[in-house]
């Protein structure tokens, strides 16, 4: 693929299904910033396989691509139960895979798909629209992990948040912590932030408290992979710790994302499934634990945007 | 070098004077653990190159390279207040560098640099000794960054405190912060500790909150570059926010450190200098901040514990 050069990635450059093939075709988010190169999957099982390798990654980008993967699957022929349950197994956290596979299938067809995706950018758009009341001009934000286009199939939830904040005039610069151990602040989030033409830098996870202790932070805003009933919300390891961090310096804690990231039927965050991955992604020479995931409790969250607008505690009335 | 095999690194390893070159030897701590290699360092200059590139590193550490070129300026006739001057400018934050260098100024003999050496070593020995009283049989401990042998010429400070710990059959394993940028937690404090048969598992700097939230945390213990007269302690970026997750969780967070640490003539932690470190040791694509300690104010510390033993608040009149 040539160098792409956009303000902000078109939703096909992200994940597409491509009937001639057929195959679902998705940007190798592992390999951003350095080489832009897509990977094509053949069946639901090679769709399954990316997900669980984080060709793509980011709970809403999961989902669209679950049901392009549904698509293909009924394009093919094959086994749709057996398909949606390959696809539901390949990752935990994100409850926006069962969400997107539940609503593939009474009709699990490429239009089907193609209009959740242009539904779930379509939230982004609004959620921003919803956020944006919650910066001052020359706010100094903080993110965590990559919640721009590449984790929403286009715009991007938390950076789309922080893309409309900017278009306004609001926004001063973004602090972007690194997000160990696979990086998607340095190698994702700072190239989106690059190509919206944001001023931002680049910080290690743990410089985020010191930051904010010197009084350079003035919101942290994050997306989220499953919000409980309560408003408990799983996102990227290291979400909780800038919680009680923003609280202790008495920052607002923000989290932007689409009603597909709700579990109303999860009470609250200590039932959200959190997954271990390889310890060798941190370190393959000494023992190491690798939870992808943690749990910010409700009480440390100022607010949760969503499509529906700007929701505050207590969250179990505010997110029905 | 052969590789090495022993349970706790003998002093002259990591540094030593050879008169016989004359040589300041380093272990070369950028290349641990794949590689065993040693740096010589021929003139006062290429000791303070080796100090400021981080070749040696650890607040007591680099003090006695320091002294030990030093002794190597005299050896080779060199003006000594230009050695002090080049030795004292490599890096600002650690104040075993110019306290070292002030113990030398009188007599800049091998004989000397050795001495310090040594009693730096039994520093270490005796605040273990008093750091044990604050483990329990079981205790799960967390530290940052390395403050092992490799930190301070030879057993360590919150590492000492750990082997002790773990002599007495107190420690049940440890959590290592992997430490970014550098990763002194997934290469040094790792590397020793597996030499100690000390139980451990390294984690993302980032998950550390979530463990504590687990209960998987008993204390942090971590060392220090500088101890300000009223108790505010510099050290390795992260640890701030380390102690602030601590006091949220009511976890113990103690700093072990020898007396060459303290200096009582900063008032508070404001009137440290804190070293900004090249932003490519984060990533060389995006602009970067990178910090490499930050201040964690007294009142977030538990204890200090010194040779002299273990300090408690107000650490004004305690650590006197």
């Amino acid at each position: 693929m040539a160098p792409l050069r956009v303000g902000e990635l078109p939703p096909a450059t992200i994940v597409r299904l491509e009937e001639d093939g057929p195959a679902v075709v998705l940007l190798d988010q592992r390999r951003l910033p350095d080489d832009v190169v897509e990977v094509r999957c053949s069946s639901p099982a090679e769709v399954a396989e990316a997900i669980r390798t984080m060709v793509v990654r980011g709970a809403p980008a999961i989902g669209i691509a679950a049901a392009y993967g549904m698509a293909l699957a009924s394009l093919r022929g094959e086994d749709l139960l057996e398909a949606e349950r390959v696809l539901g197994a390949s990752r935990p956290t994100a409850v926006n895979l069962p969400w997107a596979l539940a609503r593939m299938r009474d009709e699990p067809t490429p239009e089907r798909a193609r209009a959740l995706h242009e539904e779930e950018v379509e939230r982004c758009r609004r959620m921003a629209a919803h956020a944006v009341e919650l910066f001052r001009p020359g706010t100094r934000a903080l993110t965590h992990c990559n919640a721009g286009g590449l984790a929403t199939g286009g715009y991007g939830s938390a950076l789309g948040a922080l893309r409309t904040a900017a278009e306004r005039g609001l926004l001063e610069r973004v602090l972007v912590d690194e997000t160990r151990p696979l990086l998607q602040g340095s190698r994702l989030t700072a190239w989106e932030l690059e190509q919206a033409g944001i001023p931002h830098a680049v910080i290690a996870d743990s410089a985020a408290g010191s930051m904010m202790a010197r009084g350079e932070v003035d919101l942290v805003v994050t997306g989220a992979d499953r919000i409980a009933a309560n408003g408990d919300t799983a996102n990227k390891i290291g979400t909780y710790s800038l919680a009680v961090l923003a609280a202790y310096h008495g920052i607002p804690f923000y989290v932007v994302a689409p009603s597909s990231t709700l579990d109303p039927g999860t009470p609250d965050g200590s039932a959200i499934p959190i997954e271990e991955r390889d310890p060798a992604e941190l370190t393959d020479r000494f023992p190491a634990r690798n939870p992808a995931f943690d749990v910010t409790p409700a009480q440390l969250i100022t607010a949760i945007v969503t499509e529906n607008g700007v929701h505050r505690p207590p969250y179990k009335e505010s997110l029905r």
